[in-house]
């Protein structure tokens, strides 16, 4: 029984995985972390933060949708320490990506690493339409 | 492309995020841990349990559902050993906060840390109205 | 205000929690393990990955669906360098799973630990039909 699901391909991984499928009003988004279309990870939590919201605003873009369009979100960070520390950065990152008080849910756990070791923080979102 | 979301906010965090929010039919929680309204928490992972499901339950009731209305869990725990120990301790409380042996999905992994150093368990859900 | 779910139960904690829930035409899948309906449990993260997905698509059979109804996948592993050391045998056997690249979103942690310590990958999927 096939579903009509659409999906956006970008970046290294591109053949192993999406970085959005789309079903019904339901986006997926996979877990965005702070590197670049050109390949650089920023030092940062605050600046990894910033970029992987970038890099989850392209994946509503191409689906036509926007920041607000958001619903949910879970965080895993290799230090809560860490982002304890900047959390203001953070989270004002994450406001300026939104443009202003983001209205969703949020999970925040610590894992023990992420997929390549300089990764701070990797954030997944599901989205709906 | 706005999307009608619905959502809820309450404890220490409310500026940050929201516990619960509704789009279409899916409620979406942001993962509970055991801390209740006054700020307290107990020591046992399974009384923590028993204080994530009731802070679930507030956010269930502000959107007219109840505990039947879940359908998926995630268990992130700081000691899979501990959680063993005390299975019958968590699972009854589990299954007190149902009232009925709960019908859901349940995922359950061991993280490195939650928010706080004396959280032992966060419980994130997803129900359907 | 009760909904119509459909769960699907089976192994050894069927009567903690169901391996598959559907509400409308979501089906949340429980976190998947390398352990087959004999208890055996492989040593390889490739070929746990492959009894993984096997379990995944008994889910996926009981509600009439098959592995291209499956819209997200996030992957918690145990030791991130194991799996990239084996990543061709691990997405090899992702793919021989779905029969052809999988059109999916995709989230990779590393976690603590998995529910026993032998498990080193734990796939937790949601299909839409």
């Amino acid at each position: 029984m096939a579903i009509a699901k659409k999906t956006y391909r970008s970046g290294p991984y591109q053949e192993v995985f999406a970085q959005g499928t789309l079903v019904g009003d339901v986006l997926y988004i996979s877990g965005q972390v702070g590197t670049d279309q050109e390949g650089n990870t920023p030092t940062s939590i605050a600046e990894q933060a910033r970029v992987a919201y970038a890099n989850a605003r392209d994946v509503l873009a191409y689906f036509g949708a926007e920041m607000s369009n958001i619903v949910d979100e879970t965080y895993f960070v290799t230090d809560m320490e860490e982002l304890m520390e900047n959390a203001e950065a953070v989270f004002g990152a994450r406001e300026a990506a939104y443009g202003e008080p983001p209205d969703v849910c949020q999970t925040l756990v610590q894992v023990a690493a992420l997929v390549t070791p300089e990764l701070k923080i990797e954030i997944k979102c599901i989205a709906h339409l």
